[in-house]
């Protein structure tokens, strides 16, 4: 079979996920890195049916707003008590920097002033609407595309969380968001221009963070008429994985729980964007949403998550449960989950990179909601426990053709 | 409809476990108790169609080798924080002291030192072999039968752990086992004479303990022969049912569990019986089992169980678990759960009798795996992971007649 | 010896703590209670020495601003998992029932909204101004002291957190106070005019709240000059005891604190007035402050208190302490402290009634610093670490007369 | 001032502790290393009054029964999650080197099978009776002394724990020991002829780990009689650190302990020495001493110590503590302790090397009690608190000369 190159677009290209994507993805295609973590690699034949991307074939580009490289964010995060192995950013400095040449500045659009705070002026794309930034996003995936003769393209949103968009202010149909592209009122933000952008240039969108992206009626029906498929959003990797795992168990025993309260704790530049109170606010909604679906009811909870320099890209989140059995005895459990944010969620955009393009090359267009398990607020999906997402997933691989 | 009685017949009759169901079905006889942790409570019309027996209609019995009253051992439980609701002994004396009249002197036979410490000479039927000892159960479930008119009976076995039984010495036909149990060698504890009685008489049995039970090919066969269902065997309550609640969670995100230590320490006469090396010995192997079937690998573990006497009924466990994410990044779940043991379990054992009279009535024989939800070594299936067992259940439950 | 009454006046005598201290000390005087936790017990002949008031010779009365009775309050108690043993309630309702009689309507003054959404019309003393309010406060003061022909007489403020006092705007020396507590705008809040309404009536004062009470320059002046001793503030009972014990440790061990992060929650009513931002803020304040202290720097540090109403009295806290040890190791320590806030602070509420009463008696006045180890805010002395203050309290003990 | 070079011998010289000693001296030589954790950094003046050690002035050497470099060992520690900063092998070869030269094979002598395990016989100094082995140290050490012209030398051991000697089968005295070191029958292991070979030589002995050494009356004679100070034993570097920390707490507030659950797990090779359960029981009874000193009373008490390979150099310890509070109600503490152990160790090492030779030069012999705040299992006194050893050691420390 001829060789297949898919593009992996980064939106947010030298934060933390991405740097890991990067590394991670140049070690794989060296064959110097297990798979652990991979969902995709667990496919056996299946994979090959699906025609997954070898990880060689995929080309790696992205936008950014931040000045450096990626060598130096990689140092980063090897001096963050190993979250990423030691040695890295000198061992796959080559194919770094050939990442690094294909990363243009990004676009900052009500992205709210934690973002725009770390953005000087020269990496920045100019702007004056939100058509002409969906138009400098849309130029820059394109040349990407040609450039390097991509059959494929993917997006993915990785970049730090913007406030929450006030989704009443956004027209419910294409026509009706269109006509407010070029206005001065218009209350999208930048991860929403990207995904327009993505969709008219006919990439596929995967948003990864809890920023509104392409969770828009409006921008779904257009995902539906250009036939691109999304998936999103809010990659679910520590403490809300847990949570869709246990909540079904007090709900398939029986146990009524009283209280949820889960604290996280964290300390890189997406905890720092964090402790701004309105990017805090669009991520702790997405995590309160979950517990209702799983239980049928609405217990107490509380989520915080605060910035802690100290901890660098380690999370450390504590959860007390508070639940009642037989007879209204109070019982607890608690836990505490010491995880390492990229390394966590690196492996899951490459799997969702082969995935969303299956699902491309499957014709599927719009959410697709059988990729929920990856995600806190699932796109296309009501459905939270990750058990059931997990025999979603899976028979929606196994569909017949 | 005409009322059908069913029995309930409880080894261990004055444990904490029974104690909580005495003091439970009491309660829900009178509709004084919630229905929390009672799965059988969630099935709504299905439940009506299954013919579910109404709690009222349980009439209970038991063996006990212990003296003392189910009052007593009521206060001892609202004594120790809290494990039943204070005033309970007081409230449902009348109905406690009803059963207190049907229980019987258990036998004691092969039950280890630490049991056979807790029984006095009055509190024990004698038996010189395990034929006679099966006679003597059989006549005290058969007389239990005929004074209360019941249309059905279960045995559920809540007595304290046995040491693990030398299998391996045990025939593995009934034609073969039969031969044995005049001799002075027969190999079977007290808990598998109770299986064996039961069935003879054509009950069904559930053993909620780590002993052995009905858990040998030999017993399993007369039960089939005999008609009879059995559900075993260990109850999943806590730690385990954490475990494989989490198992499948790295599974499904191929997070590498490196260890997974766990240890749990308890007060009650439970924990004193395991303090004694043989006996903890069958319930940690229970609980070791699980981890490989889950993970498709097994990794290092460790688990303990200490007998702690200012606990009292509740269950403390702590689980440290080493995993390894993409890129060899290790990372770490902890967790701590404080659970009253006899509140977590009394429900299932609730939950389990109504289910296994279902069986019964379905006309099932030997082994139900699709009861393995409610089983830290279920018997009739190797599936462990809770989320397949409970699809399992349901799938059992809808199952067209 | 002639017997001597000493006068317990509590200034929230229904909440939690004060319901404990009445329970306790009914309990005490029956010789039916335990010492557990009474710090003044373990003093032997040198309590004797001392003089210590035997716990039959208190007398209990107090203010409070919520309509109920005490058996009321003991009973919620006994229900908030046993945060008072079952039964108090009936087995003590005489001695609680003689404390109600003495129990006289509160002030409200600037207390917060928080706090005055709990008060009805009927259970506050009406006040227009400062001064009114003190002089209502002094009457019932010393009808308590004539009419129970007390020796001597002890205020303890445990009524709720009020929000922080401004003290920029309290005049520093008590002649310039004094001239504002006629005016509309004196900054005052209520627990500072119980505070002055005792001193006034030469009464010893205990603040085991945060809020401000005497802790002003120029209430402190006043109860010099009155020869009154004050002992405050916010008793340290849970979190702030283990902080103020394990800071030391990793002094004395130079390991470097990095950051340092406690989360609270509790369900009780001072939680629900804590849920209150403004009253919040007055507790937070007062546990930040220890760290540096006793570090010597300022690591980082996140302290949270949050309101989970099924928690009852219970508090749990959790801490994680980050910390670097030789060639910059980065290591944790994590705590959970699961305590019963009333039953925690009642014995010290006791204890302090007593030594506040021996340094009365030795012609102490002003802030006593050597009573420091009972509190987060400790006043006249800079000494927080735990150990320290112990040694400096037992040497105040010792101290020749 | 003229220089004046202090011999460290190390006993085990290529462990984790002896390796992180190694490195962090050859750091702090250089000035390149923060002197976090180092308690006689904290000095000032004292320090400069008391003589001292300087770090660049201490001069490497030991004893080692295993194979391999320092700089190998050194690599396997940077390898465990950061348990040595990476590229410390490299930057510090020269060093490394400089000590691997002065290493000489050590003895083994009752060690036990597992350290027996680890020791191939070209590593291990031979010798057939306790004499012999001691002659072939105390040659080793006095070799070290002149080749390096030692103004004074410090003999530390930190090889792997032993299992525990049979004391009773010691003589009480130095004439008594002395005529048994030829048999075939000494009950003496390794640990303590190494303190014996020192002593002889005349140099000052610190045991840290919880082999016996030095810790019998015959030997604490010879070094009085030969003026040697000695110091030990066990260091006390982590859950023993916090114990002591805490029980003092619970202690000051009467809050009785009713439990107290250790469960530590450890993954480096004294994890792996301490899982032959010979071992382990010398270091489990060193750690279950101590509560009952500081609390006055014996509360239950478990401790456990198993070695989980994936844990490396890190150990986790879980500590549950049960206490009852004022009418007796329950309530706990839990903790949990991430620290690596050579990081916590090495610092303490270099802090014993510079105080004991503090005491040398003082003139004092035998055991040295002031310096009890460093070991689990302190000799030459009795107190366990470690707010207690701290200020003891200080009052040493500013003893007039």
């Amino acid at each position: 079979m001829a060789e297949r190159r898919v593009g992996l677009w980064l939106v947010g290209a030298r934060g933390g996920v991405a740097t890991t994507v990067a590394v991670g993805l140049a070690a794989l295609a060296r064959g110097e890195a297990p798979t652990t973590g991979l969902v995709t690699e667990s496919l056996g034949p299946l994979g090959v049916e699906l025609g997954l991307v070898p990880w060689r074939d995929f080309c790696v580009g992205g936008h950014e707003v931040r000045p450096g490289t990626l060598a130096e964010a990689a140092r980063e995060l090897e001096a963050q008590h190993g979250a990423l192995p030691s040695g890295s950013a000198d061992r796959y400095a080559a194919e770094l920097a050939a990442i690094d040449a294909r990363v243009r500045p990004g676009v900052v659009f009500r992205s709210g002033s934690a973002i725009e705070a770390l953005a000087p002026a020269g990496c920045v794309a100019p702007a004056n609407t939100a058509r002409e930034a969906i138009g400098a996003i849309r130029r820059d995936l394109e040349e990407f595309r040609e450039t390097n003769q991509l059959a494929s393209l993917v997006v993915v949103i990785v970049s730090s969380t913007e406030p929450p968009t006030d989704t009443s202010a956004i027209p419910a149909t294409w026509d009706g968001l269109d006509a407010t592209l070029d206005g001065a009122d218009c209350a999208l933000r930048a991860s929403s221009l990207y995904a327009i952008a993505a969709i008219e240039s006919g990439a596929a969108v995967v948003n990864f963070t809890p920023s509104q992206g392409a969770d828009l009626p409006a921008i779904e029906e257009r995902a539906r008429r250009r036939s691109v498929p999304l998936a999103g959003r809010d990659g679910k990797t520590g403490e809300t994985l847990l949570k869709s795992t246990l909540a079904p168990m007090f709900a398939a025993r029986r146990l009524e729980v009283l209280s949820w309260v889960s604290h996280n704790i964290l300390g890189n530049r997406d905890g720092a964007v964090l402790a701004d109170p309105d990017n805090k606010r669009a991520k702790v909604e997405s995590k309160e949403r979950l517990l209702e679906t799983m239980l049928g009811y609405r217990p107490e909870s509380l989520v915080s998550i605060e910035h802690i320099a100290s901890m660098g890209d380690w999370k450390t989140a504590w959860d007390h449960v508070h639940f009642r059995g037989f007879l209204g005895v109070p019982m607890s459990l608690q836990f505490t989950w010491q995880g390492c944010d990229s390394a966590l969620a690196a492996p899951l955009v490459l799997d969702l990179a082969r995935l969303i393009d299956v699902a491309a090359r499957r014709g599927e267009s719009g959410a697709v909601g059988a990729l929920g398990a990856f995600f806190k607020s699932p796109q296309g999906t009501t459905e939270h426990a990750l058990g059931e997402q997990v025999r979603a997933l899976d028979a929606w691989l196994r569909r017949p053709r």
